[in-house]
């Protein structure tokens, strides 16, 4: 690693999108997600999930007002209240009690990050204004200590910071503090970002590496990275350090979760747990982080931790620590990633499952868990640019994270399966975690929080910028000021097309770099800089370099083929079948086009040249379909369960591809990515 | 139904095995599983988990004879100790109480049915005296009332008969009447038999269509044909009766077990369960039986009571429950049946799937479940004589029902995969319950004890006779006597080569039909019979009637030409796939001959007629392998987990099958028995 070829996102307040497919799902997610959210947040969505987000904190603040009321408040001892407890009338919760899963705090942290990036694109003052009142509930229920999660506030103090493992503490933080730098950086108010530094600052006080503190770290993680972010918001070395002492700290031996799980059993009464460190692989907390090489575990948590490893061993210079995120980041991209960029291929843990196994219909491939891998991507990016972090970042955004909500903004996906038979779904306990329509709202509601706040940020993960260069990583239609104060506008036709073009603006001259990705999936690229400026191609990038005048342009073209894609013969479940893609974008077999049976399908691998490109409209966009020709096996009537075998019976089809981000939005059917060829 | 088309099994201590195939297995059934089941009942095998079988039984028997012994003596209340209490010290269990599965009594009266069919076949006096001390414990723990498990002996009588669902009692009054009976029947002693029928009679106390009594039915299967065969054995109607009843009863409104649900809830302080009756599938209980034409949930406890019902159907002449067999048969050969003869396509429930659901890594295939589905094959073949059931009863038989024990007969398989690798299975939640090499015992020993049961009666599924004929349904190399007292003698090759011959010996001519099974794996079969008697051919059977004289013959030729079967195209995971069989064997590839990655293995179907046949020696039984031209993929090192599609490099390799049930002899490896082509 080398300091000086490290780049930074380009605040995201000095970008403004203008891409069609980008700013269309970013304004889905303003006009619809955002609004739909701080209703699901307050409970006033009918017939789903209530959150009791927005309850838990009021509870919490007038807890606390009660205390600073009374001299002789006493805090509540803590009562264990299960996972998640809900009110005997959900309308009606008992206005002191906290209800919901453990980190449902989060739910108001993922909304404000998502408020703020909406609002660096689109000022809407009475969003703001309902944002602030929020921001002002929430900082009521800050206990005097600047602890601030409700779930023990409100449960009782007494046993806080006693389950680091599972009670998600470090999570409600790590969330606090991204939503409130993301407001603080969009609004410039920073009365959240103030609550945010006093709950880290009492983090700080408790935990660290000095003999006096505690030496635990965070269950889910999410803290790492956001206290870096807090570093860099404050300039306070502290937050690094705490992230350092996190990162170091995790799967060290004397095993802290172990030796939590013991103290915990003996004050419940219960047997000890065993010494098996094993069973904190599901927290990557195994073993030191620095030792491991094998993605494994939760696979958000995963994600999480490995952004957080990267921005320390970034900030920090630490070869070693960044040579154990490149094992991890290997150990995903060679073995354990879906072709549509989801991770986590088994829903038993929410998890990496073992190499190579990427099963399909009973992926797990959680929305947030390609938004993680999303995190990671950028941050090794930021350290060295290389397009193979770029390719796998694109891949998971422009196909899983926007698979994960409708094109309406309406409904949304927390797993996201690469083949749907509904009746299996409905039928099958092993699919029972795939859902066929995507929901209103979940109790967990992670997903569709962190896709409003991915996606309104999705400009923050095209371009970085160093001293040197700006590096255009994704083609993202947008006009952005550098920090050297070039103006820049960025035209591109992708995902349909593969035409960009970068033009600058400047009252005088600059000299500097502009680096462009050369897309791995693109064989034939073509970029034209100013005449008389060369180029240079390293790691991925086309780097171009010079005095850049007013009117100075690139031009980009990427020739988008259609691609038949096949996997690795390890991966069990792909043999024989190939999946189609067609620049960053991975396409579908959908029932509604290709009828029932999808597996009956063959795609004839010899016609590729054959492919034809179609205009659809699915929900009201349009789209570029992909035509090509296949055979459908013919199923006799009564056909026996076994016969000889002879070779199939197929009629000629021609077989219609979707994008895979826009499946579902036309109702209930198979769905499949991978077809036998 | 034609009551004069109607057959039964020849007795089997009329038939003599000595077909090199079944004769091997049941010696070492023999030799080895019998001696060590009855260890087993003992908890005396290292490493095994114990029983208890014959510990609760010696526990009950003391209670009973202390009751007998004190006017005071008070009956323990009742008091749940859980589904599997263990105790502290596993060798030192307490002399007065029970542990284990609330059925645990049923591996005793397997124990003691295999015990009986090794009788009649070998007779063994130490045996018989062990089995007959046996008895004596069994017996003197019956209940006065002539209730006889010992779960509730032990553990209080007052809660007996409140929870038929879940608590097996009328299971351990099937097995005990099976074994009683098998017991009997072999020996002439019937103090079981005695026993067996108080336990039936204080059951018929207690339930029936009489408005006094209850109106439960079996949680777990079995007491319907077991009564039957009561009936069939002592002659007394009212166990007809009550096994009519139990299948007339079940599944009708308003549902019992819901009532005992309800019932049981209230008694323990729990909410009331909900009224929907489709949980109830599990048990087939979802509704009436007649109702009933798919085949779901628990796929032995289906198995078990579509075996009663053509039981019932038989012997009450019902064309209506005969029509709903019929239905629930067609369910499972058209749509949920293992090429292997196996069912269950699921774990959850060790049940049946939804249609065309046939995963082979994660089969459950349970060993019992194919015995299960021979019983009924033959209790159909009882009711018809038609091939297609005994081409299914002789699918389970030779490969899953024998790939349930290992060739020495010291190991066994409850789980029977179609395919398996190793490295999956230990690390994949998913595939828990598939094990890689079969067990020692199980806590839960259905599975070995069934397999000594089937075996050691193999002979009653070959042969079955009425008034005018003898039906020869499987090739099962034996002597035999019918009814008619006309001597036969079998001689077979199979499963390895397709030639048989009846020979008749008498001493005077007999006017009678010998039908012999064309089975539906050969497409070329030659009966010849004596000359100047003609033939004809039946619902898949090939009757020759005329007079029988001594030195008469019928020489059966079956070629057994090797086989690619395909699967029905809804059977998703079977796609671009066969399966080779020849005769009655279902072959498959292990590691052991093909290396591993077996998935990267493909046949060439085109080459099917440069298939071989090879001598190979497993487990020091000789026996026919098969080889076939094929190509495995070659895996280039360091290969991208995507790529663009090209037709896979591959190099030609001699692919070499196994029989199925041998597989897992030779070590732990890959299996498999579905190919690509």
């Amino acid at each position: 690693m080398d300091k000086k070829n490290y780049s930074k996102p380009i605040n995201i307040k000095d970008i403004k999108v203008t891409d069609g497919f980008w700013h269309t799902a970013q304004e889905t997610v303003r006009q619809e997600m955002i609004p739909y959210q701080w209703e699901a947040l307050n409970d006033r969505i009918p017939g789903a999930a209530p959150s009791y987000c927005m309850h838990n904190f009021r509870a919490a603040a007038k807890l606390m007002a009660e205390k600073k009321a009374s001299p002789n408040f006493q805090e509540p001892a803590y009562t264990f209240r299960g996972f998640e407890t809900l009110p005997e009338d959900p309308a009606h919760p008992e206005p002191d009690k906290f209800y919901g899963l453990v980190f449902q705090d989060t739910d108001f942290s993922k909304w404000i990050e998502a408020v703020g990036y909406s609002l660096t694109q689109h000022p809407d003052p009475e969003l703001e204004k309902t944002a602030d009142e929020a921001i002002d509930i929430v900082c009521a229920a800050q206990h005097d200590s600047g602890y601030l999660d409700t779930y023990y506030i409100l449960n009782g103090m007494d046993r806080s910071f006693t389950n680091l493992k599972d009670h998600h503490e470090f999570y409600c933080l790590g969330h606090l503090v991204e939503g409130a730098v993301a407001y603080y950086e969009a609004t410039g108010k920073d009365k959240l970002l103030r609550a945010a530094c006093r709950f880290a600052d009492y983090v700080d006080s408790r935990f660290g590496p000095e003999q006096e503190k505690s030496k635990g770290y965070p269950g889910h993680e999410i803290a790492e990275m956001a206290l870096v972010r807090l570093y860099e918001a404050t300039g306070e070395e502290k937050y690094l350090k705490l992230s350092k002492f996190f990162v170091d700290q995790r799967g060290t031996s004397p095993s802290y979760f172990l030796q939590e799980d013991t103290a915990r059993a003996a004050h419940e009464g219960k047997p000890a747990p065993d010494s098996d460190l094993s069973k904190y692989a599901y927290y990557q907390a195994h073993k030191p982080v620095r030792e491991q090489d094998e993605a494994v575990g939760h696979a958000v948590r995963a994600g999480y931790l490995y952004s957080g490893m990267a921005d320390v061993a970034r900030l920090t210079e630490d070869e070693e620590l960044f040579s154990a995120c490149k094992k991890l980041w290997n150990s995903i991209v060679k073995e354990k990633l879906y072709i549509t960029g989801g991770v986590g291929g088994t829903v038993h843990g929410e998890a990496f499952s073992y190499p190579f196994d990427l099963p399909n219909d009973s992926a797990y491939s959680e929305t947030c868990a390609a938004i993680a891998l999303a995190f990671f991507a950028r941050r090794m990016l930021e350290i060295e640019a290389k397009s193979e972090y770029a390719d796998v970042m694109e891949r998971a955004m422009y196909n899983t994270v926007l698979s994960g909500m409708a094109l309406d903004g309406k409904s949304f996906y927390y797993v996201n399966p690469l083949e749907v038979n509904p009746a299996a779904c409905k039928t099958d306990n092993r699919l029972f975690h795939v859902k066929t329509v995507r929901q209103k709202w979940f109790g967990c509601a992670c997903c569709p929080a962190n896709v409003a706040r991915m996606v309104s940020s999705a400009a923050a993960y095209a371009f970085t910028e160093n001293e040197d260069a700006l590096f255009t990583h994704l083609y993202m239609g947008s006009e952005l000021t550098t920090g050297k104060g070039l103006h820049l506008t960025l035209e591109s036709g992708l995902p349909w097309a593969g035409t960009a073009k970068m033009t600058v603006h400047t009252d005088k001259p600059v000299e500097c770099t502009l680096a462009f990705r050369k897309p791995g999936w693109c064989k034939a690229s073509v970029f034209a800089g100013p005449q008389g400026m060369g180029s240079i191609e390293k790691d991925g990038y086309i780097y171009f370099t010079g005095e850049w005048k007013d009117g100075d342009s690139v031009t980009i073209d990427l020739p988008m083929e259609v691609r038949l894609n096949a996997a690795n013969p390890k991966v069990r479940e792909d043999m024989g079948k190939v999946a189609v893609t067609r620049g960053p974008l991975c396409y579908c077999l959908e029932q509604a086009d290709n009828g029932e049976n999808l597996h009956m399908l063959r795609v004839d691998a010899t016609k590729i040249g054959e492919s034809k490109l179609e205009k659809i409209t699915i929900g009201g966009q349009e789209m570029t379909a992909i035509a090509l020709p296949g055979y459908r096996q013919e199923l006799p009537e009564d056909a026996p369960l076994y016969a000889d075998y002879a070779p199939a019976k197929e009629s000629e089809v021609t077989l219609k591809f979707i994008p895979y981000y826009v499946w579902a939005n036309r109702g209930e059917g198979e769905m499949s990515v991978w077809v036998r060829h």
